[in-house]
């Protein structure tokens, strides 16, 4: 799992020599924060948000609503925009953009090549949606959660069950932190003998939590 | 992988007959963007964002500010808070979370019993906090991303390597539209055996994408 899978490349950019109104009607037109800002070669060079137009437009607002207007006409994006936004690489791995967006409080990122060349945005909607893919969010068959030990052959003792009724794995997850010694295994599976396999489950001790067939209980 | 893992049960609540401006507080004092409304029962009524409060100050900045701060004094939560809130159960999955989210473009949802008594709140950074926990962002051990086949089989050959080599899984996930006949195995391991753990892989044909030791590429 990591950004490239996942980032937008379809990219709308805009230039640092174009106004603060155009960039708000971009953002307005597309219905998207954030615009990363590049110079003629296609480098990364800053990213303006809403939040940065924003925070523009009432300093200005304090007078003349008019004399406002005019200077976000005037004013360039170059001049507003986060000159060295926090940025990561296609093959960053997912779960350290969640971090540096969850540390940063921040809902997307610019994504540059080795030579600083934008490739992608990254934002919180991409990685929800690798989320809802791994959990296998709307995925047919059987979810089933259950409890399994801690000891690394717990998981083995299961995945043997699968083999042997020749399951198929769409989602696998493990949560860790589900109790002492306990930890709580997510699954979506698809086989022709679900029924026996999960019979063989409950006799090998796993304590089966919850079990929902097809997408219906989502 | 469900709500009530993840969500904050510390829960800041308002209610139906306190004002607009001690709900604009409150979310100051508490850093947060949204609060419950719950009625003596705990029985959750409503839900005011900032977005709600936002929504309402503006109009009636139309005319002289003073007249709109005493107008948030008077006004009460009940009043713009939204009346029938989407709300999930302690035992909602997190991917059904996930995707209500995203479509409804909220941020945060009352986690509610079957009695409608207000028991947490589930928010996008929660449901951050469980997908790095799934990908086992921070964890020590090796992070693996290996390609494998779409057959069943293919996810057993791995799992049987790592039981012969007592590896204990600590996160693993599968992502399917990794190509054609692909997918892509993401999995934090630790052993005594990791070196003899990833030759036996590459013996197998598992073609590996990328390894990392420890936690220091991330």
């Amino acid at each position: 799992m990591f950004v490239r899978l996942w980032m937008t490349t379809e990219l709308i950019t805009i230039g640092p020599e174009q106004s603060v109104v155009e960039a708000q009607h971009c953002m307005q037109d597309n219905r998207i924060r954030r615009i990363p800002v590049v110079d003629a070669e296609g480098s990364l060079v800053g990213i303006v948000s809403q939040r940065d137009i924003l925070n523009f437009l009432p300093s200005i607002l304090d007078g003349s609503s008019s004399g406002a207007s005019s200077l976000a006409g005037s004013t360039k994006v170059g001049d507003i925009m986060a000159c060295t936004p926090m940025c990561v690489n296609p093959l960053t791995p997912l779960e350290t953009v969640a971090q540096l967006m969850r540390q940063h409080k921040i809902g997307g990122m610019p994504v540059v090549d080795d030579n600083g060349i934008l490739v992608g945005i990254i934002t919180e909607s991409d990685i929800f949606s690798a989320f809802m893919e791994v959990l296998g969010a709307g995925g047919d068959g059987a979810r089933i959660e259950m409890i399994i030990g801690k000891e690394s052959r717990a998981l083995y003792t299961v995945m043997d069950i699968f083999k042997r009724y020749d399951i198929f794995v769409q989602a696998i997850t493990v949560h860790h932190d589900f109790g002492e010694n306990k930890r709580l295994l997510t699954i979506r599976v698809r086989g022709e003998e679900l029924d026996g396999m999960i019979d063989a489950l409950r006799r090998s001790g796993a304590q089966i939590n919850r079990i929902q067939i097809g997408t219906e209980p989502l």
